[in-house]
């Protein structure tokens, strides 16, 4: 029996991935970037063993028994034994790849929180499946074809997803563009909203916009292409003040095409509105008394949650802020309600008080606050105590708490 | 003394006017095309009087005094007072035109509903001032420098507003193109939301829209040009079905310009969006029994009130599903949330009940319905009784209930 454990992280685009040019490949219609978040706050976890004396392939999510049959996930395994049997030879996977698999994986980040966990989760199986089957180099094109914006949590820092010319989508692959510490001391608050709306998911929501939506064309064809690479530009040239206006111009644009589409696929809520509405007064405040290196940005995915980049100097009085214009429900304290890297939320001054107050929510618009930062790649980790799996039976570990029965 | 006393009605525009080439003679960016509504629901009433004894120019709106000094007025005042003296001679207005003049306003309907009344308003006040002044010829192009949507509710029925291309904007004016009966027994149901959120004026909405959305490049070159070109031909073969679809397209083309302005312009929130789900998956129903000509339409202007299109055949049906699916606060009954033309809102299939109470809301979420139709343009009230000022005095009349005091 051989055993892998990896983790992988979350990433968020500012330079959003909303569109297909090829359904089965997951090849985009625009070239996206994103942060890749720290794994101390949020990460997908898998174990992988693989044995010859296993009877099937089995496969555990978050706890339960799932089937391996889904297309995405076969695609993904195909293709790894694929590159392995091209260099058996050298790496001695002979045989193994004959083996059956035991796959077990799970977020240590709440689920139902809207977050996006399938980039993180197909970025893990992905890279344990090259760990358990010695592939050497890019993983990002195999790990895209479980989840497009999968491809990008294969690296760490600020990570650029070219959408790639060629058919077979050799060349549609994710690179790393810049190191996590590029921007030095950059935190990121995601803001989870409380939402009790329906949602399209957002292979459907896509499909439909490339199908129905006019403005969608000249995303494409003209405005994502010269954001992008005006993105690379203040990247390059660490224009913080610049970077924060792209990446908000971009996540409006990409909700701006979803709202243009028949029927519209509709993710912000009012509560996300308000947020991103107060980060504007909030840079407003900044700009006023000169202090643009203070600016915040937000983006929204596919959902209502607002992912806020916020230079480390302001992270206590943005929180300050958030809680006092979105207050906690009544069963909550600070501590459940601002989670991740621990910080006090600071006085605010009588301007961001009245700020906060103007436009202030009933208590409960918002779950709750993760606070995090930028971070690297996928691990192995080497710690056979971090496995999800019991090494001698190759079934999910009960002490784990996963629930798991074998 | 010389009085006149006019009725004006509200317009509902189906290709939105977004964005204007010139602010202060309000030519827009764009054609657009609207519905003229009845005024036995909803329309501006105005009284002019004009006297050799009056002291100087006075106005009241809705009961109570404002200044005359507002630009748009003047604009308004200055352009019917030039048209005349042109034909002084012919009209026998020479000497009249040094009068001072009183003007007393007011909107039937319920103000602070977020429909915007300043075209009813600005329609009234234009056509009052050409009958006092005795002014033949087209009034449309004076009425747009009042408020730009007004030169549409200058004529009933189905009105195009053209941009023009001169500079001076004298081509820039409205013309009916199909009568009030064009659609056969068209209803339209407004949807009063029941709205918390502050709003962004449009004036200030149109100039951040046109200044920052890479978008509305788009939408002005290339997307409403030829959706007003096909809208035209839906509507002179009476396409109900195409008519619907372009009528939706262009509210959420609409919408996603204002998203994608910097900072955004967010008019539509959380129960807009419910209402434009329910409207599509009302249509899918319909459209699954082949009954597109039942198939029912939204339209959002800069507010998060939706104006529904409906036909006769199936407007109780409809009223049905918007009773079920926001229910009215408690402290109402059906007489006092659905208002306007009588209608008893018929009993739902299970099919249309379920399709409810999948997106049911908490009640008090839309505070009224108004039912009413399409209608004809101002009206000259010849009855002096409908004065809104004394006719002996020239000042407002307490009886009334204008709560204006002389």
């Amino acid at each position: 029996m051989k055993t892998v454990t990896c983790t992988a992280p979350v990433n968020i685009a500012v330079i959003k991935y909303w569109g297909k040019r090829d359904e089965t490949l997951i090849l985009p219609l625009n070239d996206s970037i994103s942060f890749t978040l720290s794994q101390d706050e949020m990460c997908a976890k898998t174990t992988i063993s693989i044995s010859p004396t296993f009877k099937e392939d089995k496969f555990w999510l978050n706890g339960k028994e799932e089937s391996l049959e889904n297309p995405r996930i076969q695609n993904c395994l195909k293709e790894v034994r694929r590159r392995a049997s091209k260099r058996k030879h050298e790496s001695g996977v002979e045989g193994t790849l004959n083996w059956h698999i035991h796959i077990c994986s799970k977020n240590n980040f709440p689920t139902a929180a809207g977050l996006a966990s399938s980039a993180a989760g197909y970025a893990c199986l992905v890279y344990a499946l090259g760990q358990v089957y010695g592939i050497e180099g890019d993983l990002s094109s195999v790990a895209r074809q479980g989840s497009g914006s999968a491809c990008r949590s294969i690296y760490g820092g600020l990570v650029q997803w070219y959408k790639g010319e060629e058919d077979d989508g050799t060349d549609s692959v994710a690179r790393p563009i810049a190191p996590p510490g590029h921007f030095p001391d950059l935190r990121v608050v995601i803001c989870v909203a409380n939402d009790g709306r329906k949602k399209t998911g957002s292979t459907i929501g896509m499909r439909r916009t490339v199908l129905t939506s006019r403005l969608m064309q000249y995303r494409i064809q003209e405005s994502v292409i010269s954001r992008t690479a005006a993105m690379i530009k203040a990247i390059k040239e660490k224009d913080w003040s610049e970077f924060c206006d792209l990446t908000m111009a971009d996540s409006n644009e990409m909700h701006a095409v979803c709202q243009d589409t028949s029927p519209p696929c509709v993710y912000m809520n009012d509560t996300s509105h308000t947020v991103a509405a107060l980060i504007h007064q909030y840079n407003d405040v900044k700009t006023a008394s000169g202090n643009v290196n203070h600016k915040v940005c937000y983006t929204f995915d596919a959902g209502p949650n607002a992912c806020l980049f916020v230079p480390g100097a302001v992270v206590g009085e943005l929180l300050g802020l958030l809680m006092r214009a979105f207050p906690p429900s009544p069963t909550q304290n600070t501590d459940t309600y601002i989670t991740g890297i621990p910080t006090q939320p600071t006085d605010l001054t009588r301007e961001l008080k009245s700020l906060a107050d103007e436009d202030g929510q009933p208590t409960g618009k918002l779950k709750y606050l993760i606070h995090t930062k930028v971070g690297d790649g996928p691990r192995d980790l080497t710690d056979s105590s971090a496995s999800l799996l019991d090494l001698s039976t190759g079934l999910p570990k009960q002490e784990d708490g996963n629930g798991v029965s074998p």
